[in-house]
């Protein structure tokens, strides 16, 4: 396995054998690394969301069936090629019940599947498919850093290019799209890293993310890990503050799904941010893998948006002042209506770029959309 | 006194000699009415934040030291003018030191204060003293909720008459502008009250208004306790609704202070929401006394922005679930920065109207600022 030679905020920690993951539920008040020793550590840690993060979810799942068969290999479990096999599938069969909605983890699964399959067939002995395995997988978390990585770098150097003021680049993201959502370094949040690892970065700003405050509790704790200088806002402060500071010159989001024409799914709030963006006329860049461009969605008018309970709106979890213990306290009025939509849509013409780890999507100039088709050919 | 014929939420409830307010620590979760007898009661409510709103602390102030003066006049206590002057005076300057920062209690002590001194010129009893003081308080109280009512009128008439769609209006509005931060309706959640009351109002949507979530907290409330159909959503929501429902046709705010051209200082994501209000093709409307209007302030660049503590930000007060007991919790990452300014300035050309008891200022067409001083003439 190739090294990674990274100082940031590692969620996932993985040397051959070994498997460490930071605990989210207990974040951001306690950082506290869990060793998942086997599947069922595996199993339980996405279950219960100590592990959030459709690619994170996806890498965990996997490395865990990794230490796991490692282990037993050691010990010689395997006596037949068959064995190793049906040990392998019935594992990854497991593993995707820990989040039965979770699209990468069974894309992820399907792929492993192919790779054991694949070795079975010209194996002689059971250590060459488990190797085979764990080769995959460790090769899966070194392909989704890398990915993000290509991101970060590509964005921050479209918005060095692109920004006005070189010398004062200060950054608003929203939501969290870095090492506690991905395999590591992160898509917008992995721009905002390059930008200050290159001493680009004056500045970068977080949104809370109402409701569920990924922005306050997520981000905000990877920006402090790392000694970004960084400031919290409310999500209805991002006006008053590009109003107040030009040298905020960007505004980068992840994205849940981007269409054909670049309309863009992401967390609640993006939309809004996009267009005060626009009024304010700086960038707005859209990061994301290049598997989330999702070619059969025409346009954002195909995306069915879900909707979240009401008591996500009107609770808040969070720390006990004075006793340091998690509680739920409620806010809101009872009895009152809630809409509470998990994301948004971003049109086209609102966004300057979209950043994936091939490089920066960009309109031609004069349309308002964008041909992703074109782009991923 | 003139009856006020009302079935809206009173947060004062003043008759003759009796004097009850809503206890607004004790919102949402809880209603209660508090007595108060005395300026030492109208002290404490204020002190302790029962009472909140500016023109509310005025009114709560005027109105304790009415029932506490009348109490004593039936009692015959005052022997000789001099002595009803002198308690009324240093009764006055006692309330001041509830809030030295209100201005409204200062200019309502101040113009109490004239009342007395006229009065005591030609007074043959104390009791004459004692019932001008009593007549100016309730006036104040009347004359604030007729305020209101007006804002209510007007802009409830200039919504209908401009919006696009009369089968079905909706309206967006922010923070809390009702009877809980006035001495009675409101002024932009007046206007809604209007709307409702004449069966013009399809619904209304409320912004949490964070950090201090007055939307959430207390306009909620309100639209509650009137069974006025109505949304609570996210302060980051408000452009995707405006997208997803184009019958909301206008967004309704207060102000704080309102420049000689427009431009409006008011909670902050005001401003937010007058961009996305302009980008979606809808009305923008401020709502608020003509004393408001301050001409000395020639425009937005001359108001000072206040910031606010960061742990307002940080941390929030709630009913601690399934113990129903109020609790603050922190949800932010110990060690972020955090930007927390008490509002924005909402430059007049994102606003449509400026509605005041007098009426609704609009600009001249082809200007992008606002006459206010004309308009005051």
């Amino acid at each position: 396995m190739r090294k990674l030679a990274t100082r940031t905020l590692e969620a996932i920690k993985y040397t051959p054998g070994s498997l460490l993951i930071l605990d989210q539920l207990a974040l951001p008040h306690e950082t506290i690394f869990e060793p998942i020793l086997n599947i069922q550590d595996g199993h339980a840690a996405i279950k219960t969301m100590k592990t959030r993060g459709a690619p994170a979810i996806a890498i965990v799942a996997a490395l865990s069936l990794a230490v796991d068969v490692a282990t037993r290999a050691a010990k010689h479990e395997f006596k037949t090629v068959p064995q190793a096999v049906e040990f392998l599938n019935s594992s990854l069969e497991y593993l995707k019940t820990s989040r039965p909605t979770a699209v990468n983890l069974f894309d992820a699964a399907h792929k492993l599947s192919v790779v054991i399959q694949d070795s079975a067939k010209k194996a002689t002995s059971p250590s060459e498919v488990t190797d085979a395995y764990i080769n995959a997988a460790e090769k899966m978390l070194v392909d989704d850093v890398q990915d993000n990585k290509n991101i970060g770098k590509h964005g921050a150097a479209f918005i060095v290019e692109n920004c006005k003021n070189k010398e004062d680049i200060r950054v608003l993201t929203h939501c969290n799209t870095g090492s506690l959502a991905t395999a590591g370094w992160g898509t917008a949040l992995g721009i905002i890293r390059d930008l200050h690892k290159n001493g680009q970065l004056k500045h970068a700003y977080c949104t809370e993310t109402r409701p569920y405050n990924q922005g306050s509790r997520l981000t905000a704790y990877e920006l402090v890990y790392e000694n970004i200088p960084a400031t919290l806002i409310c999500d209805s402060m991002a006006s008053a503050l590009l109003h107040q500071n030009p040298s905020v010159q960007a505004i980068v989001v992840g994205a849940d799904r981007v269409a054909a024409n670049g309309d863009t799914a992401n967390k609640i709030g993006t939309y809004q941010l996009a267009i005060t963006a626009k009024h304010h006329n700086i960038l707005f860049i859209v990061a994301a893998p290049s598997t989330s461009i999702d070619l059969s969605t025409k346009s954002g008018k195909d995306i069915v948006i879900e909707q979240r309970p009401a008591e996500e709106l009107v609770t808040i979890t969070g720390l006990l002042e004075g006793k340091n213990i998690p509680a739920t306290v409620r806010t809101a009025a009872h009895g009152v209506g809630v809409w509470n939509p998990s994301f948004d849509v971003t049109p086209s013409e609102l966004i300057s770029a979209i950043v994936t780890e091939r490089g920066v999507a960009v309109k031609t100039p004069g349309k308002s959309e964008f041909d992703m088709k074109a782009f991923l050919q």
